[in-house]
């Protein structure tokens, strides 16, 4: 199921004996800037150049105080600690750094806070479009490929090689994307990728995903750099559309600049000889777990170009937690996807959460943990389990409701099977401080398509798109769905991370405009408008209780309710019409007396039966 | 799945108007005994007889106090609360009920409560055995069948009719079952179930499960009745075997005497129309679940031939948990299983357990809640999440690790199957406050036959025994398993419950003695009594830890370990044999030279890898 690579990281660890003074210098200062007026007046910076371990520093600004100076087992990094005082202003201070006669002086910028739209985050109101920006669209052929960098190619005709697609591509299909409903947008990671193409069973692949970034603070220049980042967030946020950063903590690219040169050895997991992780996850949770199973999981590496970062080594930890910082407030990020979230250490998941929190009470988290029951899921979020660790995540991507909402719609309806699937999965719910806050999907860029899952059935898909846009949760859609893109992942994942059709030069389709589009597709975009409009507009698909009764020959139905609205929505996922007899749902149906289709507009008379046709899920606005 | 009985229990309340007085008498009083010295001073007792109701009763008794008398809808009726002081001593109390010139007297005995054990509980130091005493020995030809009952037969050609077996058969093999290991004895329900014959799809059944009273004080006289049950467990105890007593609160026989003239309508849950429960478990636990399919799951009735009881009614749950006590206390039972479980009104099943516990602090109680998931099994016992509803039960039949442990002997192994269901299923123990007070099982009365279900292979036989007997939690067995019976429930459960052979008059073959098996047969047995004997006489497999090792190719690998010992067992699920590397397990194996094969005495000279031929498990003791 998983590759295994027979590669293994060498320690790149150096230590520079500082018998003999020797010429200092600053290559680098991380974070790039900070910010006066944060809750949290501390900052660490890392600073890093030949023998930059060796200097001793002063900082002379006003509010401003370097409380410690770390020295760490490499002389080419010092990390100081700085306390920002309230009173403290704008403006440029200078690190001085001297050893015997040399004096270096490094600017470090301390801005203004702006009042930008940031940290808003995304809540069951909200409709997550997820696109890979590398598949989405291109916006700037400049930007495509650049000879400097470790992998200089762009091909489209390569599936695994980039595609050129950049943030100005995004950008410019906003309006497509509130035309569509979606109220975000949450791109796979855009910061430096600066990767060689690696060798994955037989196939060169670039590292086009995203998920092995090589400089924090460097938004890839090929989606178009910071600017471009700040760029896309603000037109997002006037478009009213909110940003998740795709983020991911638990390891770095195998070219990222520190690891050419380590701080220390325990930046890293190292091992004896090159372990992967077991992608296993019952021994991060299992009482009776051993200890040799939990470290496999949790310090074995991802892939062997994807080193995993040590987040007990609390340099490191600092490092990541105020890039996390940084990013909202330099871009206006407004959530937080977390990439591989069950690999990291969890102590550290949850400062880092905290410090996100703190500063940003409104953000919302949620990371991958790709688990297949909801105790194990519930370990990654608030929960009500009395787990000896307990995680402070508001949110979390529900793989439960995932599989659940596939089986209910792949599987012959029986006892358990079915769309019992998909009820049994919300009637664990139990076990989350707030499932509603919980991201739901149908696929993405690690799963086969949807569409392809549910054997390209228009029907059903309409069925399952009725779920995901009006159960409890956040609902999230993987772009292309609302044009039919399929495919499985056999041979590759490159097979569903294909280019969206019109976003790039020399399309001979564009399907981000109706007139590109087949009948079928249009079918399928204005269903996922219409269904999506009407939940934009109406909080009780937002904060609504859901009341869910007991399937019944292939049959599903649940209300979601709150004091002004009542929807009913009730699925028949058989091959053969049901005339609901509605006699059994008079604990949300009392006082109703007809109804109007939300899906159809069309007006519903009388309640006592609902016609379901085969294979369809009916959304009714019921009316006293 | 489930078969569904269209026929309705009939209203049976009668209110007697008591315009005028009329002559009263007393037929039954419920308790029909009680104790002094016990912890708990109140007493309800039911009077019952024609106008019972209309008396006014008076007590006295030095120490006793009749401190109200409840009138009730049916005037047959009275119910008197006694409270018994800690001075009272034993004798025999008269109660007087009058009615204008009649007067009444009721004699009604307290007793001095015995020595004799009881209440011992049952933990994971013990091995149960369970029986079905119907179909396991006939040890009194005389009680077989009675004219007088409503159901006459008695006829062992017939699986659905009553075979004849009795306490007296179960206690002449008390012998056999201490020799097998076992260390306690649960029966299928003993009281009386006076019981119509009924058609159940189209085939005429007894009641010879047990599992509808007609009236709690009575042991049904075809078990031989109240003193075989106190002679039965005479002997047990005097064997040094502990015994569970199989428990009904849910509902009871349509043939109750009670149920001829109910004391209200409330005593009964009542329906409009005939309603069978849904046998679904989610609407009790699911926060998004509807009050009516909770009604129908709680309420409805499980057949139409056992009416379901409305434990919210005080009287009857009063009745109900003096009746669990009187048990305790009369026959000197050690634990209780509960059947149907989850059906009970909960808040009503944590008074009867707390009022168990209270007197016998060390008895242990595990109900039957057939569920699919961690999440609705721990619901239902002391358990770590934060329901709405705290259950308090001690222990439960583990539904989960029945069939995940047979889902790793039936299924391949690939990334979640096989064996790692089995590994998946004790990874999940978080959940519970003590997942070691659960009891584990591979089969029951209710279920097809383990040795079926494993494609009759004694080599996975011998596997999943020993996971029994050497996990976590108290194990028990079916009847039967030791000597090979067999069958799938198709088409009826008494394929599942026939005679053990040996057990009945005339029976050709002695199963019971090595000399009536067949050689593959004592290979069973002997298997079973070594690894239970060695399981009794080693508290490691008792109290000690579990850890637990990832599955891997087929193998999976724990440990049992405490201050003084540690044993490993190590499985291979599958066809070929495997040469383990034990370098995984260090970190219980550290220090450990040699071992002792515990099933066959072999000394195991070294450690490093462990041979295991294809479908074996093998229990080392370690050695330093």
């Amino acid at each position: 199921m998983k590759r295994i690579y027979f590669f293994y990281f060498a320690t790149l660890l150096l230590i520079s004996p500082a018998v003999v003074a020797q010429k200092a210098d600053i290559k680098r200062v991380n974070p790039t800037n900070w910010w006066v007026g944060m809750k949290n007046p501390n900052v660490q910076l890392l600073v890093y150049g030949p023998n930059a371990g060796t200097l001793t520093y002063t900082v002379d600004y006003p509010g401003v105080k370097l409380v410690k100076t770390h020295k760490v087992e490499n002389s080419n990094y010092a990390f100081l600690d700085l306390t920002i005082a309230a009173s403290a202003r704008p403006g440029t201070l200078r690190l001085v750094g001297k050893s015997g006669s040399q004096t270096l002086t490094q600017p470090f910028v301390l801005k203004d806070r702006n009042r930008e739209p940031k940290g808003q985050g995304v809540t069951a109101a909200d409709f997550i479009y997820m696109a890979m920006p590398d598949r989405f669209a291109n916006g700037d052929e400049s930007n495509d490929k650049f000879a400097d960098m470790a992998d200089p190619n762009a091909d489209r005709s390569n599936p695994y090689y980039r595609h050129g697609g950049d943030l100005a591509g995004v950008g410019q299909r906003i309006d497509y994307l509130k035309d569509l409903g979606a109220t975000a947008i949450w791109l796979t990671p855009v910061l430096e990728n600066n990767q060689p193409l690696t060798n994955e069973g037989g196939a060169m692949r670039s590292a086009y995903h995203g998920y092995g970034f090589t400089d924090h603070y460097a938004v890839d220049k090929r989606m178009g750099g910071n600017e471009a980042y700040k760029t896309f967030v603000r037109k997002a946020h006037a478009a009213g559309l909110k940003v998740v950063q795709d983020a991911v903590y638990n390891h770095v690219g195998i070219n990222h600049w520190f690891l050419k040169d380590m701080p220390m050895k325990s930046w890293l997991h190292q091992w004896p000889s090159y372990t992967n992780t077991s992608y296993k996850y019952q021994p991060v949770t299992d009482p009776h777990g051993a200890e040799s199973d939990r470290r496999v999981t949790l310090d074995g590496w991802f892939v062997p170009h994807l080193p995993d970062l040590n987040q007990t080594n609390p340099f490191l930890a600092n490092f990541l937690i105020q890039h996390a910082l940084w990013t909202v407030e330099e871009f206006g990020i407004d959530a937080w996807r977390i990439d591989t979230y069950m690999y990291n250490d969890q102590p550290f998941m949850n400062r880092c959460n905290a410090a996100l929190l703190d500063e940003y009470p409104r953000i919302h988290i949620f990371g991958e943990s790709w688990v297949n029951n909801v105790v194990d899921q519930s370990y990654y979020t608030r929960n009500n389990i009395n787990f000896p660790f307990k995680s402070n995540q508001p949110g979390g991507l529900d793989f439960v409701v995932y599989s659940a909402m596939l089986d209910a719609l792949k599987q012959k309806f029986t006892w358990d099977d079915g769309v019992n699937r998909f009820y049994q999965a919300l009637a664990q719910d139990a076990v989350y401080a707030d499932p509603n806050k919980l991201v739901t999907f149908l696929d993405n860029h690690d799963t086969d398509r949807y569409l392809s899952v549910i054997g390209e059935d228009l029907d059903k898909y309409k069925i399952g798109l009725t779920w995901l846009l009006t159960t409890r949760g956040i609902p999230s859609m993987y772009y292309g769905t609302e044009i039919l893109m399929k495919n499985f992942k056999d041979p590759s994942d490159a097979e569903v991370r294909l280019d969206f059709p019109g976003g790039f030069p020399g399309d001979k389709q564009n399907k981000f405009e109706a007139a590109g589009r087949t009948d079928r597709e249009n079918n399928a975009f204005l269903f996922i408008r219409k269904l999506a409009t009407y939940r934009r507009e109406n909080p009780v698909l937002h904060t609504g209780k859901l009341m869910q009764f007991l399937p019944q020959e292939g049959t599903y139905v649940y209300f979601r309710y709150d004091g002004s609205k009542t929807v009913m929505v009730a699925t028949n996922t058989g091959d053969k019409e049901i005339l609901l007899d509605t006699a059994r749902f008079s604990e949300r149906m009392g006082g109703f007396k007809s109804a109007r289709n939300v899906l159809t507009d069309a007006a519903v008379g009388e309640l006592k039966t609902i016609k379901l046709p085969a294979k369809t899920a009916v959304v009714l606005e019921l009316q006293k």
